[in-house]
Protein backbone atom coordinates (compact mmCIF):
# COMPACT_ATOMS: atom_id res chain seq x y z
CA UNK A 1 0.00 0.00 0.00
CA UNK A 2 1.30 3.12 -1.23
CA UNK A 3 1.81 5.85 2.07
CA UNK A 4 3.48 8.99 2.68
CA UNK A 5 4.52 8.93 -1.13
CA UNK A 6 4.84 12.48 -1.73
CA UNK A 7 8.97 12.29 -0.03
CA UNK A 8 9.69 9.40 -2.24
CA UNK A 9 12.72 10.51 -4.70
CA UNK A 10 12.13 9.95 -8.65
CA UNK A 11 15.25 7.44 -8.66
CA UNK A 12 13.38 5.03 -6.35
CA UNK A 13 9.86 5.59 -8.26
CA UNK A 14 11.88 4.75 -11.46
CA UNK A 15 12.69 1.45 -10.27
CA UNK A 16 9.12 0.15 -9.17
CA UNK A 17 8.33 -0.58 -13.12
CA UNK A 18 11.99 -2.96 -13.33
CA UNK A 19 10.87 -4.48 -9.49
CA UNK A 20 7.36 -5.38 -11.07
CA UNK A 21 8.88 -6.79 -14.25
CA UNK A 22 11.68 -9.03 -12.40
CA UNK A 23 8.88 -10.23 -9.63
CA UNK A 24 6.20 -10.62 -12.70
CA UNK A 25 9.05 -12.84 -14.85
CA UNK A 26 10.10 -14.63 -10.86
CA UNK A 27 6.44 -15.61 -10.46
CA UNK A 28 5.56 -16.89 -14.27
CA UNK A 29 8.40 -19.44 -13.58
CA UNK A 30 6.76 -20.34 -10.18
CA UNK A 31 8.99 -18.80 -7.67
CA UNK A 32 7.27 -18.48 -4.41
CA UNK A 33 9.03 -16.63 -2.37
CA UNK A 34 12.87 -14.52 -2.56
CA UNK A 35 15.19 -13.27 -0.58
CA UNK A 36 16.44 -9.53 -0.90
CA UNK A 37 19.67 -11.00 -1.10
CA UNK A 38 18.81 -13.82 -4.37
CA UNK A 39 16.47 -10.58 -5.86
CA UNK A 40 19.58 -7.89 -5.70
CA UNK A 41 21.28 -10.66 -7.57
CA UNK A 42 19.24 -11.07 -10.51
CA UNK A 43 18.69 -7.30 -10.62
CA UNK A 44 22.19 -6.53 -10.09
CA UNK A 45 20.94 -3.62 -7.10
CA UNK A 46 22.72 -4.46 -3.59
CA UNK A 47 20.55 -6.35 -1.01
CA UNK A 48 20.30 -3.12 1.12
CA UNK A 49 19.39 -1.18 -1.75
CA UNK A 50 16.33 -3.24 -2.51
CA UNK A 51 15.19 -3.12 1.20
CA UNK A 52 15.46 0.81 1.33
CA UNK A 53 13.18 0.84 -1.84
CA UNK A 54 11.12 -1.10 -0.47
CA UNK A 55 11.05 0.16 2.59
CA UNK A 56 10.00 3.72 0.96
CA UNK A 57 6.31 2.09 0.94
CA UNK A 58 5.80 0.75 3.68
CA UNK A 59 7.87 -2.31 4.14
CA UNK A 60 7.30 -5.82 2.57
CA UNK A 61 9.13 -8.70 3.47
CA UNK A 62 9.79 -10.34 6.83
CA UNK A 63 13.26 -10.36 8.50
CA UNK A 64 14.96 -13.93 7.43
CA UNK A 65 11.90 -14.87 5.56
CA UNK A 66 12.08 -12.82 2.37
CA UNK A 67 9.44 -12.06 0.31
CA UNK A 68 6.29 -13.51 -0.99
CA UNK A 69 6.47 -12.71 -4.92
CA UNK A 70 3.04 -12.56 -5.65
CA UNK A 71 1.97 -10.75 -2.61
CA UNK A 72 4.97 -8.05 -3.40
CA UNK A 73 4.32 -8.14 -7.28
CA UNK A 74 0.48 -7.48 -6.51
CA UNK A 75 1.03 -5.06 -4.25
CA UNK A 76 3.83 -3.03 -6.25
CA UNK A 77 1.42 -3.42 -9.24
CA UNK A 78 -0.93 -1.24 -6.89
CA UNK A 79 1.56 1.55 -5.72
CA UNK A 80 1.89 2.12 -10.08
CA UNK A 81 -1.68 2.06 -10.14
CA UNK A 82 -1.28 -0.42 -12.98
CA UNK A 83 -4.98 -1.64 -13.00
CA UNK A 84 -6.36 1.79 -13.23
CA UNK A 85 -7.09 1.73 -16.75
CA UNK A 86 -6.44 5.62 -16.24
CA UNK A 87 -7.86 7.35 -19.58
CA UNK A 88 -5.47 8.19 -22.45
CA UNK A 89 -5.83 9.58 -25.88
CA UNK A 90 -2.49 9.43 -28.52
CA UNK A 91 -1.59 12.65 -30.98
CA UNK A 92 -0.01 11.88 -34.20
CA UNK A 93 -0.60 8.24 -35.21
CA UNK A 94 2.08 7.54 -37.64
CA UNK A 95 4.39 4.08 -36.89
CA UNK A 96 5.28 5.42 -33.51
CA UNK A 97 2.16 5.93 -32.24
CA UNK A 98 0.58 3.05 -34.27
CA UNK A 99 3.32 1.23 -31.93
CA UNK A 100 2.40 3.02 -29.08
CA UNK A 101 -1.13 2.45 -29.32
CA UNK A 102 -0.32 -1.90 -28.96
CA UNK A 103 2.02 -1.19 -26.26
CA UNK A 104 -0.49 0.52 -23.98
CA UNK A 105 -3.71 -2.06 -25.11
CA UNK A 106 -0.95 -5.11 -23.86
CA UNK A 107 1.17 -4.26 -21.39
CA UNK A 108 -1.30 -3.73 -18.67
CA UNK A 109 0.67 -0.77 -17.21
CA UNK A 110 -2.23 1.68 -16.19
CA UNK A 111 -3.62 3.09 -19.53
CA UNK A 112 -6.59 2.39 -21.38
CA UNK A 113 -6.68 4.48 -24.98
CA UNK A 114 -10.04 6.16 -25.84
CA UNK A 115 -8.88 8.24 -28.62
CA UNK A 116 -6.48 8.41 -31.55
CA UNK A 117 -5.95 12.08 -33.22
CA UNK A 118 -3.90 13.06 -36.23
CA UNK A 119 -3.57 16.18 -38.84
CA UNK A 120 -2.73 13.89 -42.09
CA UNK A 121 -6.00 13.57 -43.74
CA UNK A 122 -5.13 10.18 -45.58
CA UNK A 123 -5.14 9.22 -41.44
CA UNK A 124 -8.33 10.09 -40.28
CA UNK A 125 -10.50 7.71 -40.33
CA UNK A 126 -8.33 4.68 -40.67
CA UNK A 127 -9.27 2.47 -37.51
CA UNK A 128 -6.13 0.97 -35.46
CA UNK A 129 -7.13 -1.33 -32.86
CA UNK A 130 -10.69 -0.74 -33.00
CA UNK A 131 -10.19 2.96 -32.57
CA UNK A 132 -11.04 5.48 -35.47
CA UNK A 133 -8.50 8.28 -35.69
CA UNK A 134 -9.71 12.08 -35.75
CA UNK A 135 -8.82 14.67 -36.77
CA UNK A 136 -6.93 17.01 -34.62
CA UNK A 137 -9.59 20.11 -34.87
CA UNK A 138 -11.58 17.44 -33.14
CA UNK A 139 -9.64 17.48 -29.47
CA UNK A 140 -11.02 20.25 -27.65
CA UNK A 141 -14.66 18.93 -28.18
CA UNK A 142 -13.32 15.27 -27.05
CA UNK A 143 -11.46 16.48 -24.55
CA UNK A 144 -14.32 18.16 -22.84
CA UNK A 145 -16.92 15.13 -23.63
CA UNK A 146 -14.47 12.52 -22.73
CA UNK A 147 -11.93 14.07 -19.70
CA UNK A 148 -8.95 12.14 -21.16
CA UNK A 149 -6.55 12.51 -18.33
CA UNK A 150 -3.66 11.54 -20.20
CA UNK A 151 -2.15 12.45 -24.04
CA UNK A 152 0.66 10.75 -25.34
CA UNK A 153 2.41 12.72 -27.40
CA UNK A 154 3.71 11.67 -31.31
CA UNK A 155 4.19 15.04 -32.92
CA UNK A 156 7.03 17.24 -34.28
CA UNK A 157 8.40 19.75 -31.90
CA UNK A 158 7.09 22.34 -33.91
CA UNK A 159 3.28 21.30 -33.88
CA UNK A 160 3.67 20.45 -30.12
CA UNK A 161 2.60 24.05 -28.10
CA UNK A 162 -0.34 24.55 -29.87
CA UNK A 163 -1.14 21.11 -29.32
CA UNK A 164 -0.22 21.12 -25.45
CA UNK A 165 -2.53 24.44 -25.12
CA UNK A 166 -5.60 22.77 -26.50
CA UNK A 167 -5.05 19.99 -24.06
CA UNK A 168 -4.26 21.72 -20.75
CA UNK A 169 -7.26 24.20 -21.28
CA UNK A 170 -9.29 21.51 -21.64
CA UNK A 171 -7.99 19.41 -18.53
CA UNK A 172 -5.32 17.03 -19.64
CA UNK A 173 -2.43 17.10 -17.48
CA UNK A 174 -0.36 13.87 -18.22
CA UNK A 175 1.84 13.21 -20.98
CA UNK A 176 3.78 10.83 -22.07
CA UNK A 177 5.60 13.08 -24.17
CA UNK A 178 8.00 11.53 -27.54
CA UNK A 179 8.55 14.91 -28.87
CA UNK A 180 11.14 17.41 -27.82
CA UNK A 181 8.82 20.25 -26.62
CA UNK A 182 9.54 20.73 -23.03
CA UNK A 183 5.91 20.22 -21.92
CA UNK A 184 6.64 20.93 -18.07
CA UNK A 185 9.15 24.30 -18.75
CA UNK A 186 6.03 25.62 -20.19
CA UNK A 187 3.02 24.28 -18.40
CA UNK A 188 4.42 23.97 -14.86
CA UNK A 189 1.03 22.69 -13.43
CA UNK A 190 1.76 19.33 -16.03
CA UNK A 191 2.96 15.62 -15.23
CA UNK A 192 5.27 14.51 -18.38
CA UNK A 193 7.43 11.28 -18.39
CA UNK A 194 9.56 12.47 -21.20
CA UNK A 195 11.38 9.73 -23.92
CA UNK A 196 13.90 11.22 -26.11
CA UNK A 197 14.69 8.75 -28.37
CA UNK A 198 17.42 10.71 -30.59
CA UNK A 199 19.19 11.34 -27.15
CA UNK A 200 19.19 7.53 -26.58
CA UNK A 201 20.42 6.59 -29.72
CA UNK A 202 23.08 9.41 -29.79
CA UNK A 203 24.39 8.01 -26.36
CA UNK A 204 24.73 4.47 -28.19
CA UNK A 205 26.55 6.45 -30.78
CA UNK A 206 28.84 8.47 -28.22
CA UNK A 207 29.63 4.84 -26.26
CA UNK A 208 30.46 2.93 -29.56
CA UNK A 209 32.22 5.88 -30.67
CA UNK A 210 34.40 6.16 -27.44
CA UNK A 211 34.81 2.41 -26.73
CA UNK A 212 36.79 2.14 -30.42
CA UNK A 213 38.87 4.62 -29.50
CA UNK A 214 39.72 2.63 -26.63
CA UNK A 215 40.22 -0.37 -27.98
CA UNK A 216 42.83 1.16 -30.65
CA UNK B 1 37.73 16.71 -29.66
CA UNK B 2 37.65 14.55 -27.19
CA UNK B 3 40.37 13.40 -24.77
CA UNK B 4 39.84 11.33 -21.53
CA UNK B 5 36.36 10.17 -22.17
CA UNK B 6 37.61 6.56 -20.30
CA UNK B 7 36.20 8.73 -16.90
CA UNK B 8 33.65 10.49 -18.15
CA UNK B 9 30.60 9.29 -15.87
CA UNK B 10 27.07 8.11 -17.89
CA UNK B 11 25.55 11.15 -16.24
CA UNK B 12 28.05 13.45 -18.12
CA UNK B 13 27.45 11.31 -20.99
CA UNK B 14 23.35 11.73 -21.15
CA UNK B 15 23.39 15.40 -20.70
CA UNK B 16 25.70 15.73 -23.99
CA UNK B 17 22.40 14.79 -26.74
CA UNK B 18 20.16 17.07 -24.45
CA UNK B 19 23.17 19.76 -24.87
CA UNK B 20 22.97 19.03 -28.98
CA UNK B 21 19.83 19.46 -29.06
CA UNK B 22 19.60 22.92 -27.53
CA UNK B 23 22.69 24.25 -29.21
CA UNK B 24 21.08 23.18 -32.50
CA UNK B 25 17.48 25.28 -31.80
CA UNK B 26 19.93 28.59 -30.94
CA UNK B 27 21.83 27.78 -33.91
CA UNK B 28 18.49 27.83 -36.21
CA UNK B 29 17.31 30.50 -34.14
CA UNK B 30 20.33 33.01 -35.24
CA UNK B 31 22.17 32.95 -31.92
CA UNK B 32 25.61 33.30 -31.70
CA UNK B 33 27.23 33.26 -28.82
CA UNK B 34 25.61 32.35 -25.25
CA UNK B 35 26.80 32.69 -22.12
CA UNK B 36 26.86 29.41 -19.36
CA UNK B 37 24.51 31.45 -17.50
CA UNK B 38 21.79 31.85 -20.23
CA UNK B 39 22.21 28.54 -21.08
CA UNK B 40 21.53 27.08 -17.89
CA UNK B 41 18.47 29.10 -17.23
CA UNK B 42 16.96 27.45 -20.85
CA UNK B 43 17.70 24.39 -19.75
CA UNK B 44 16.84 24.49 -16.07
CA UNK B 45 20.63 23.34 -15.23
CA UNK B 46 23.35 25.12 -13.02
CA UNK B 47 25.88 27.34 -14.73
CA UNK B 48 28.89 25.51 -13.07
CA UNK B 49 26.82 22.42 -13.84
CA UNK B 50 27.25 23.11 -17.44
CA UNK B 51 31.01 24.30 -17.28
CA UNK B 52 32.10 21.13 -15.54
CA UNK B 53 30.16 18.76 -18.02
CA UNK B 54 31.74 20.96 -20.86
CA UNK B 55 35.34 20.71 -19.00
CA UNK B 56 35.13 17.09 -19.12
CA UNK B 57 35.96 17.22 -23.37
CA UNK B 58 38.52 19.64 -22.69
CA UNK B 59 36.18 23.24 -22.13
CA UNK B 60 35.67 25.18 -24.80
CA UNK B 61 33.91 28.99 -23.82
CA UNK B 62 36.29 31.71 -22.94
CA UNK B 63 36.07 33.07 -19.53
CA UNK B 64 33.82 36.33 -19.57
CA UNK B 65 32.80 35.74 -23.16
CA UNK B 66 30.60 32.65 -23.53
CA UNK B 67 30.43 29.54 -25.92
CA UNK B 68 30.18 29.91 -29.89
CA UNK B 69 27.37 28.46 -30.57
CA UNK B 70 27.60 26.71 -34.05
CA UNK B 71 31.24 25.67 -32.87
CA UNK B 72 30.16 23.88 -29.56
CA UNK B 73 27.18 22.67 -31.44
CA UNK B 74 29.64 20.90 -34.45
CA UNK B 75 32.03 19.86 -31.17
CA UNK B 76 29.91 18.11 -29.07
CA UNK B 77 28.67 16.83 -32.52
CA UNK B 78 31.77 15.17 -32.92
CA UNK B 79 31.97 13.88 -29.52
CA UNK B 80 28.68 12.54 -30.03
CA UNK B 81 29.82 11.23 -33.37
CA UNK B 82 26.63 11.98 -34.80
CA UNK B 83 28.34 12.25 -38.50
CA UNK B 84 30.02 8.00 -38.23
CA UNK B 85 26.92 6.77 -40.17
CA UNK B 86 27.61 3.59 -37.86
CA UNK B 87 26.05 0.73 -39.84
CA UNK B 88 22.69 -0.65 -38.19
CA UNK B 89 20.07 -3.00 -38.43
CA UNK B 90 16.56 -3.51 -37.24
CA UNK B 91 15.45 -6.84 -36.14
CA UNK B 92 11.77 -6.39 -35.80
CA UNK B 93 9.87 -4.57 -38.19
CA UNK B 94 6.67 -4.12 -36.77
CA UNK B 95 5.18 -0.41 -36.07
CA UNK B 96 7.77 0.43 -33.71
CA UNK B 97 11.04 -1.04 -35.48
CA UNK B 98 9.58 1.37 -38.59
CA UNK B 99 9.16 3.89 -36.74
CA UNK B 100 12.81 3.70 -35.38
CA UNK B 101 13.60 3.37 -39.15
CA UNK B 102 12.47 6.22 -39.86
CA UNK B 103 13.62 8.02 -36.81
CA UNK B 104 17.41 6.53 -37.40
CA UNK B 105 16.95 7.90 -41.54
CA UNK B 106 16.00 11.38 -40.19
CA UNK B 107 17.49 12.36 -37.26
CA UNK B 108 21.15 12.73 -38.16
CA UNK B 109 22.44 10.68 -35.09
CA UNK B 110 25.36 8.85 -36.16
CA UNK B 111 23.66 5.76 -37.68
CA UNK B 112 22.76 3.99 -41.02
CA UNK B 113 20.26 1.85 -41.45
CA UNK B 114 21.86 -0.81 -43.80
CA UNK B 115 19.23 -3.92 -43.60
CA UNK B 116 16.10 -4.77 -41.89
CA UNK B 117 15.00 -8.20 -40.65
CA UNK B 118 11.28 -10.04 -39.02
CA UNK B 119 10.13 -13.58 -38.72
CA UNK B 120 6.64 -12.75 -39.93
CA UNK B 121 6.24 -13.90 -43.41
CA UNK B 122 3.86 -11.51 -44.12
CA UNK B 123 6.42 -8.67 -43.44
CA UNK B 124 9.19 -10.25 -45.56
CA UNK B 125 9.87 -8.53 -48.71
CA UNK B 126 8.45 -5.46 -47.72
CA UNK B 127 10.10 -2.26 -48.61
CA UNK B 128 10.50 0.40 -45.79
CA UNK B 129 12.65 3.23 -46.82
CA UNK B 130 14.21 1.74 -49.85
CA UNK B 131 15.24 -1.40 -47.88
CA UNK B 132 13.65 -4.92 -48.20
CA UNK B 133 12.53 -6.80 -45.40
CA UNK B 134 14.59 -9.75 -44.96
CA UNK B 135 13.86 -13.22 -42.71
CA UNK B 136 15.31 -13.18 -39.53
CA UNK B 137 17.11 -16.72 -41.05
CA UNK B 138 19.46 -14.89 -43.17
CA UNK B 139 20.96 -12.85 -40.56
CA UNK B 140 23.94 -14.73 -39.57
CA UNK B 141 25.27 -14.56 -43.54
CA UNK B 142 24.16 -10.53 -43.41
CA UNK B 143 26.30 -9.62 -40.33
CA UNK B 144 29.53 -11.80 -41.80
CA UNK B 145 29.54 -9.99 -45.14
CA UNK B 146 28.15 -6.20 -44.20
CA UNK B 147 29.17 -6.29 -40.97
CA UNK B 148 27.01 -4.14 -39.37
CA UNK B 149 28.52 -2.03 -36.20
CA UNK B 150 24.93 -1.90 -34.09
CA UNK B 151 21.53 -3.68 -34.18
CA UNK B 152 18.14 -2.34 -33.00
CA UNK B 153 16.13 -5.01 -31.09
CA UNK B 154 12.57 -4.54 -31.33
CA UNK B 155 11.31 -8.37 -30.57
CA UNK B 156 9.60 -9.89 -27.70
CA UNK B 157 11.87 -10.76 -24.44
CA UNK B 158 11.17 -14.39 -25.37
CA UNK B 159 13.00 -14.06 -28.81
CA UNK B 160 15.58 -11.74 -27.73
CA UNK B 161 18.09 -14.31 -26.08
CA UNK B 162 18.50 -16.34 -29.74
CA UNK B 163 18.92 -13.42 -32.11
CA UNK B 164 20.94 -11.57 -29.54
CA UNK B 165 23.38 -15.00 -29.65
CA UNK B 166 23.54 -15.00 -33.40
CA UNK B 167 24.38 -11.49 -33.80
CA UNK B 168 26.43 -11.59 -30.83
CA UNK B 169 28.69 -14.45 -32.53
CA UNK B 170 28.87 -12.88 -35.86
CA UNK B 171 30.56 -9.58 -34.45
CA UNK B 172 27.76 -7.26 -33.51
CA UNK B 173 28.32 -5.59 -30.05
CA UNK B 174 26.37 -2.98 -29.21
CA UNK B 175 22.86 -2.81 -29.13
CA UNK B 176 19.66 -0.24 -29.25
CA UNK B 177 17.45 -2.41 -27.10
CA UNK B 178 13.72 -1.75 -26.61
CA UNK B 179 12.93 -5.64 -25.28
CA UNK B 180 13.13 -6.05 -21.94
CA UNK B 181 16.05 -8.56 -22.17
CA UNK B 182 19.08 -7.84 -20.89
CA UNK B 183 21.97 -8.07 -23.03
CA UNK B 184 24.65 -6.74 -20.94
CA UNK B 185 24.05 -9.44 -18.30
CA UNK B 186 24.38 -12.02 -20.77
CA UNK B 187 26.63 -10.88 -22.69
CA UNK B 188 29.61 -8.29 -20.79
CA UNK B 189 31.68 -7.95 -23.60
CA UNK B 190 28.24 -5.29 -25.21
CA UNK B 191 27.15 -2.29 -24.87
CA UNK B 192 23.47 -2.10 -24.73
CA UNK B 193 21.11 1.46 -24.67
CA UNK B 194 18.02 -0.02 -23.34
CA UNK B 195 15.01 1.76 -23.77
CA UNK B 196 11.93 0.41 -21.29
CA UNK B 197 8.43 2.12 -22.67
CA UNK B 198 6.49 0.02 -20.28
CA UNK B 199 8.70 1.11 -17.11
CA UNK B 200 8.44 4.63 -18.10
CA UNK B 201 4.43 4.82 -19.00
CA UNK B 202 4.24 2.76 -15.75
CA UNK B 203 6.27 5.69 -14.08
CA UNK B 204 3.85 7.95 -15.62
CA UNK B 205 0.95 5.69 -14.20
CA UNK B 206 2.20 6.06 -10.57
CA UNK B 207 2.89 10.07 -10.92
CA UNK B 208 -0.84 10.62 -12.01
CA UNK B 209 -2.06 7.87 -9.73
CA UNK B 210 -0.15 9.46 -6.65
CA UNK B 211 -0.65 13.21 -7.57
CA UNK B 212 -4.45 12.45 -7.70
CA UNK B 213 -4.60 11.07 -4.16
CA UNK B 214 -2.42 13.86 -3.12
CA UNK B 215 -5.02 16.41 -4.14
CA UNK B 216 -8.02 14.59 -2.82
Amino acid sequence: MPRNDANISMSVIKRMPRYYRFLGNLKKDGVERISSKELSVRMGLTASQIRQDLNCFGGFGQQGYGYNVAQLYDEIGAILGVSNGCKAIIIGVGNLGKALASHIRFSNSGFETIGLFDIDPRLIGETVNGLEIRAVDDLADFCREEQPVAAVLCVPESAAHSIVSVLVENGVRSFWNFSHFDIEAEFPQTISENVHLKDSLMTLSYRITHQTEKED
